[in-house]
């Protein structure tokens, strides 16, 4: 075990997409438990779009950050030493430790994993948070019936392949929407979708409008922005809009207009908000019926995984530009030390 | 009986805001009824914002107008002439004959009218599409509960005084939006709204800030455009938005941005569209219950009445730019021929 704890700082708010010179850098002691607490070391860091808007420092967010702040972020990590009662030295958990190699923690909030259900990195991507934003926002707030035209935008990311890949479990019918060809050719030969649209490709209302014959019924919204706009031409009669994620806007000080909102009135349409955090209740249920098709083999996921602590800042830039190509982590430590 | 049918015709799409020149006038014989026809004659006819659209000649809407057709609308009308076995002269009805003295109907579509419930002109206003719409877009989507905050935009016009009396009569908490002081005094006097403001005082988010302190539970939206996004900043936890129409849109050639739903997805809130036609059944439960209250004195209504056919133009261009008060009625002939 090494004597110092490397961490990744809060250095400013970015202007616009970030930049690696948002961030600074540091070594800190490794802290020591006291009692009822343990220490562990972080395996993986999940890089997510929503800590761009946390950086903004905006009150809306719990988190605020100063200058020299350890960044927020959640992790997989081992337990290495416990003066905690339901914790003990080899355990792999979820647990916010943020952007550092060590951290400690009182047991709140922390979630165990068994590795033998998945691989223990997926408790950050489709079986963690972005899995549960997927699940719950399609099987409780969508509610796809089979035979229905489900519509994900970002479909490669662990929120959006978990939504469509449910929505296909459901018996719906589902067409993505990416941004290469490369993501395009992955949503429907490894994730099973009927087709994928490339945002990129010129009107994306037309080639939705193409790819959805009778409509869009459901649509899993994670980008906000035009995307919303060319989807809501689209409408199926009683359609319902999940809102998830509006990435193109986290990067923006103030925020953008919407969508002319004339076809959600003509179409009867339901619009509504998404806030992963309401239904923690239901993290079981979707790891247990997620990792089952994980194993069974229908339900694929993709990782795109940075090397090293320091190499998080630049991996988040990538992120956030849309250059990323699955669950966006960053292996801080080997699995087993 | 006058031997000829004048009536108002359709000249022009406008251009923006409707002006008297985008609309014709002409004689033409009054008809004589055929096997299974009746004829009627118009006593007042309905000035409603959505004729803006159909103005438009829009695929969206069944309507469609020629040059020199007559201008569609909805009529109280009287019945004349008879070869249909369910109407017989002097009844009353709730037809569409349109811009016009006189027309035939088979009688599909028409609603008989029973003149000691109420005045036959509600049957256009707070007991018709208008009142049947502020019903269904607040008993059966919006849902109030008692105590909760419910904002009314254009809440002194048929469809917002129905729905903000019907979420008062819920128990509910109302507050009022309407562009002048007048009919704001007139939304807390007389439609017994908690508060009314006016949306051309300057802050509207603030002044609703003020007068919503807990937050707006429920939104019934007639106007879109700023209001709505002044509304969007004041949601509380699990807000409704009903939204119905889009008046500051009507007059546009293409549709403006929308709101930024940053907010939306903060506050799970949800939005859905209402259609009045998907309501039509509920007409005989909203009817029995609105004019029940209008008899015992707890639900007022006002009218804005332009006298004669010739007069319905001009009163169409003061209805497009909020220029009425009340529901903006045409008295097209006596109510007793």
């Amino acid at each position: 075990m090494a004597d110092r704890n490397q961490r990744i700082t809060f250095a400013r708010s970015p202007k616009g997409l970030p930049v690696p010179e948002d961030f600074g850098a540091d070594e800190t002691p490794i802290p020591t438990p006291g009692p009822g607490q343990f220490l562990s070391r972080t395996v993986y860091l999940s890089l997510d779009p929503y800590y761009r808007n946390v950086m903004k420092n905006s009150p809306i967010y719990a988190d605020r950050l100063a200058p020299g702040d350890v960044m927020v972020g959640e992790t997989v990590a081992q337990v290495v030493e416990s003066r905690h009662a339901d914790y003990a030295p080899g355990d792999y958990i979820a647990v916010r430790n943020g952007w550092q190699q060590y951290a400690l923690s009182s047991g709140q909030g922390v979630r165990r994993l068994d590795p033998l259900i998945a691989p223990v990195s997926t408790a950050l991507g489709v079986l963690g948070m972005p899995g549960l934003t997927g699940w719950a926002g399609t099987v409780h707030l969508g509610q796809p019936l089979p035979g229905e035209t489900v519509v994900v935008s970002a479909c490669t990311g662990p929120v959006g392949s978990t939504a469509g890949q449910v929505a296909r479990h459901m018996g719906a019918r589902v067409v993505g929407i990416a941004g290469s060809a490369e993501k395009c050719d992955y949503a429907v030969r490894e994730l099973g979708f009927t087709a994928c649209v490339n945002h990129k490709d010129g009107d994306l209302a037309a080639a939705l409008k193409a790819a959805c014959p009778r409509g869009i019924d459901l649509y899993f919204d994670n980008v906000g922005g035009a995307t919303l706009q060319a989807v809501i031409a689209n409408l199926a009669m009683g359609a319902r809009i999940v809102l998830c994620g509006m990435i193109e806007a986290y990067s923006m000080d103030s925020p953008p207009p919407g969508p002319w909102l004339g076809p959600v009135v003509g179409a009867r349409a339901t619009m509504k908000g998404l806030v992963v955090y309401d239904h923690m209740h239901r993290m079981a249920e979707m790891e247990r019926v997620v990792s089952g098709w994980i194993r069974e083999g229908s339900f694929r996921y993709r990782e795109d995984v940075a090397e090293g602590l320091a190499s998080a800042p630049a991996a988040f830039c990538t992120l956030m530009r849309g250059q990323n190509f699955g669950k966006a982590l960053v292996r801080v430590g080997p699995e087993r030390a």
